[in-house]
């Protein structure tokens, strides 16, 4: 009964040169408004880039990966509470939002967005893909987007018409994701049991032999994800909350 | 063009007394699984509330908001790096996700998902609604759930049959939110203008009357989102970061 859409879609990284018309994203954005806001307070700006020049510095702070490097369009999903702030002052009352909370609520409603845009993008039939390196260079990605204070990029999207299909990816069983009435402590072989369908997923076993590990986790800790870029990436985006006001 | 939902939909704040099979949910959850997530980690855990002593406990530490104590089930869509970092550990790979950009990774997952779950809930006929107050009192529902380290509850979503349909509420133009190439910096005529829609609705203007200010921006700063409260939130929740391990 549920829309096949959901349960087959997956992230694109390969656009055409096609142009996506600003319409089409005008119209997108707008519907996607709707999508739920803390207090109706619509706490994010979204910046549309698709200046050639602008658009490759942007996917230089990206590190040219191919969604971005390809994409007609580049959303930069920003949290938000320098617009609500200011029309607050003009209104005589005292904003209280330069602090760490509202931060948490304002890139809640930027990433609601960002999933409404998504899913509303793909069931027009364009393709999608978040670049996850939003955070890396996120004070860089300010500059050039000329971001003012209590203003943060949380999310990116490149957006445009499909050029190739992504291949379908895997997923955890539900019962690793979906747990009734309290968190279900798992032991070491219900871990692994829930890991396993991952680990012999073939794009999987074949990453694991390319990068040359013993095992899947490996690629994650030493090649994707590392603890040493983790800990710098949490230094720099905490010194930029701190710079735009929401320390 | 678009699917009409997405631009009438509404959130539902009253819920009727019918159940939601657990099937229901069930389906929803594994086709809401196929959103985008980062890494293709999926760093969220959903605790499903169904039980009447447990949800009443739970509605309680949501203020008892009508939403919250009408629906049928509740959902604590939570940040999760521990299912992740375990599997890590069992791998012999040295995870490193006890750090504030991993938090950010998995809150902007769990967000993802979120949205994902509230948008296929919403186009099966059944109506949802975040309740923004997950923050809060974040540790006492974290104590409720029996969240383990490297777990953060960071969107609870009610979900039931609808009861009563909510009215529509407005939002921004499109320009106050969508800006082309660089951010948009306004003049205070400009913001002016982007709220007066907001000022007019006639559903603020009785709120403003109501509670007895004089405009409704007042009624954000000093009733709904005020600075002490905004501050108080930020210190607990910052500490039970640090108690999770996302220090």
């Amino acid at each position: 009964m549920i829309n096949k859409y959901f349960t087959q879609r997956t992230s694109v990284r390969s656009f055409s040169s096609k142009n996506v018309p600003e319409e089409i994203i005008e119209a997108i954005v707008s519907a996607a408004a709707k999508a739920p806001t803390c207090g109706n307070m619509q706490l994010y700006t979204i910046i549309e880039t698709r200046k050639t020049d602008l658009k490759e510095k942007l996917a230089e702070q990206h590190f040219n990966q191919p969604a971005a490097a390809t994409a007609p369009v580049i959303l930069t999903i920003c949290a938000d509470f320098n617009r609500f702030s200011q029309w607050c002052e003009i209104s005589d009352a005292a904003p209280g939002y330069n602090n760490f909370h509202s931060f948490i609520v304002a890139l809640t409603d930027a990433v609601i967005m960002a999933q409404q845009i998504t899913t509303i993008a793909e069931m027009e039939g364009l393709g999608t893909c978040y670049l996850g390196t939003v955070n890396y260079n996120a004070e860089n990605i300010s500059k050039l987007l000329e971001l003012p204070d209590l203003v943060v990029p949380v999310a990116s999207l490149a957006i445009g018409y499909i050029e190739k299909e992504s291949e379908p990816t895997e997923r955890l069983p539900l019962n690793a994701i979906l747990h009734k009435e309290a968190y279900r402590h798992d032991s070491e072989e219900e871990i692994k049991a829930l890991f396993k369908e991952k680990e012999d997923f073939p794009a999987n076993k074949e990453f694991v032999q390319i990068n040359k590990k013993p095992n899947l986790a490996h690629v994650f800790t030493e090649i994707r994800y590392p603890k040493e870029m983790n800990e710098a990436v949490s230094s720099s985006f905490l010194e930029l909350l701190k710079k735009k006001g929401f320390a």
